[in-house]
């Protein structure tokens, strides 16, 4: 039969991530800087050996079982003490907490509870592929505001809010979607008064704030900001994961937020996949009152700063004399956002990149309109401190043959 | 924050589902025919805990990493393997089969992947709720068509088809969603030849058919009916799950299908929740290879047969005198299907219940429209021989109490 005739508009307009395809190629002379994936050696595998055959064994009557919606409880008491300790966040109960499959479920049940099709919803250029195609599941309309340094370009977003008043549209602005720490890809981190300015115009113009923090807690160096849900409850709400500061297995997420936006998360995620897993829940629930995760996590920190010193040494020595090339200084998380001399469109530069046998993600794949072709997203937390040096040398390889095959001069 | 001037179309439009209100109720005088959750004291919780300790400890690059949103092709093998033995199924590859985080997400991705608003999906009346609301979700246009001990009434969706076909709308209709074994709530099974006579119309009026399987392993009695799967693999897509005969906190569904529609299904995971956790994934295949299953579940399948013959014994004796009552006799599963006198409404005396301290599912929950209020659902899995006994002396009281305030005649 054909299947596609079948298909609704939704899936007919879903591409297939091409990071995903790429953490497919398991050729073992690779080098990549593509995926954002955490060290698997960093995960405390032993600790949650004894945790999993424990909760199993001895709580199998709630880690065998259907769970309820919402999720574990003693997890999200455990996730409570970790915000109050390390964000200084208080007063939050059960019912300002939802669990999830990972980020990516966030994400994706903020789609369904906020966003119609005439809905929009603001995201920044670039942005975190996986969150626009999430939002994009929705098919609402993209505003795309730019982030660099100095974080988002908050006059443009109010340029951009003042014309949907002025069309009676700015009911339809449901949420601005920002990643707050270590952005991925950009590896920026929004500065306070950034922060404090997204607030105001979140006030003024009656939207959500949907922060996302994934790698908050991985800061190698420099002061940690405040996060904005910390400074405004009522209508931000953050989302959180384990999968860089535990384990990706555990597929547990973390959605924070006033009881009514969580309430309807919930239901939403009834109709989504009704649990998360028990199991996962509860392993993790344990492991964070038998151990000290922010302790657990510092060897892996100082493993990463040094690979990204590492990093950004050999990228300083193979690509600091390319004329108009910049590269952003990550204080933390797992990415730095390269971007090449204009005529370098990096995903036409993929082919060659990986006869080389370097991977990285062309930066095209993060925007949600006018994509700047010539950038890439690089993370150094994988390969080991030869890869990173020799995969460098392969980036530059490549960027000279494709430059002298298209005639540019570097 | 006003959150409700925020929310989706479809947010404001789903119910909390009152399957998952019940289970939140934990009242232990309560006797509860409600959920239709599995009994904890079956699962193989102490050799499921020491694989659970090994996949951790020894597979941890593959468990406590990311994994494909494909799924585990150690758990694909072992899930092919018992397709061949156990339902004749022969010829899938990986590429067939898709992991979900229970069948729960397998209808959610069903009703993403093939319905649009205007779309039309037959469902069965009475219909498995949590798969309405999952198809809710696109809000599409419903064909209910009735389900009793023949089957589904393929006259009726013939009528149907044939209307839409004049209305020049066939094309909408995308697919007839089924519950072969055991339907949950009705307690019947397909007979063959209404399983045929569905291939026929699905054929000639180029539609597909969504088998969904979660009961089928747990027949006590009668004989197996084929799958419609295994008469047509090319237009039948069918969903299985562990949760009823291994565990449901390991939260693992199967969709098997023609790849086509299976990559489109994978696409659309990707955008959902990114993977299933390899923790359960690889738990659930690493027990498939080491024990057999089907022998495993077979003190189960006594022990619930063994309850069921209770259930319907105390059913005769409590209901039998009540005229126009009548229940469906079910070979296997979890549920049977009770219809009261027509005067009779089971939501309504659904409080009354509760005070009488047994819990049932009013019936009402149970389909799209037109509700046939004087029925409701029972489950006998999970209260012990007293429970289910004193349980329907309870039910009786009820019946005679809400009467007796209604001036309702038995």
């Amino acid at each position: 039969m054909n299947i596609e005739s079948k298909l609704s508009t939704t899936s007919k307009n879903i591409k297939s991530s091409i990071i995903r395809e790429l953490l497919k190629i398991s050729d073992p002379a690779m080098i990549s800087f593509g995926g954002g994936v955490p060290d698997p050696e960093t995960f405390p595998r032993e600790e949650l050996a004894v945790i999993a055959s424990e909760v199993v064994s001895k709580e199998y009557k709630f880690t065998l079982q259907y769970g309820t919606t919402e999720g574990d409880d003693v997890l999200k008491k455990q996730y409570i003490r970790l915000l109050e300790e390390h964000e200084n966040i208080k007063d939050l109960n059960n019912d300002n907490l939802l669990i999830t499959v990972g980020s990516q479920q966030a994400l994706y049940l903020a789609g369904l509870t906020f966003l119609d099709e005439e809905s929009y919803c603001g995201v920044t250029r670039p942005v975190y592929l996986a969150a626009a195609s999430a939002f994009a599941q929705r098919n609402p309309k993209f505003i795309s505001v730019n982030l660099s340094e100095k974080g988002i370009d908050t006059d443009y977003l109010e340029s951009e809010l003042i014309k949907l008043r002025e069309r009676n549209e700015l009911h339809k602005f449901k949420f601005m979607y920002v990643v707050t720490n270590f952005h991925n890809p950009a590896g920026i981190t929004m500065p306070l008064d950034n922060r404090k300015k997204l607030i105001e115009l979140a006030e003024k113009y009656d939207f959500i704030i949907l922060e996302d923090d994934p790698y908050g807690a991985l800061r190698f160096e420099g002061t940690k900001v405040p996060s904005i849900f910390s400074m405004n409850s009522e209508r931000v709400i953050m989302l959180n994961t384990f999968s860089k500061i535990l384990s990706p297995g555990m597929r547990i997420g973390v959605i924070i937020g006033n009881t009514q936006a969580i309430r309807r998360m919930a239901m939403a995620k009834q109709a989504v996949d009704l649990c998360c897993s028990p199991v996962t829940q509860r392993l993790t629930a344990r492991f964070l009152e038998r151990y000290d995760l922010f302790e657990q996590i510092k060897p892996t920190i100082e493993l990463y700063k040094h690979k990204k010193d590492v990093f950004m040494k050999a990228m300083q020595d193979n690509l600091g004399d390319i004329k108009g090339v910049s590269w952003t200084k990550a204080e933390g998380g797992l990415f730095t956002w390269l971007t090449l001399p204009q005529q370098i469109d990096t995903m036409e530069m993929f082919e060659m990149a990986k006869k080389e046998k370097v991977l990285y993600i062309p930066g095209e794949a993060f925007f949600v309109d006018n994509p700047l072709k010539n950038t890439m997203r690089l993370s150094f937390c994988l390969p080991t401190e030869e890869q990173l040096v020799e995969g460098m040398k392969r980036l530059r390889r490549t960027i000279d043959k494709y430059c002298a095959a298209k005639g540019i001069k570097l």
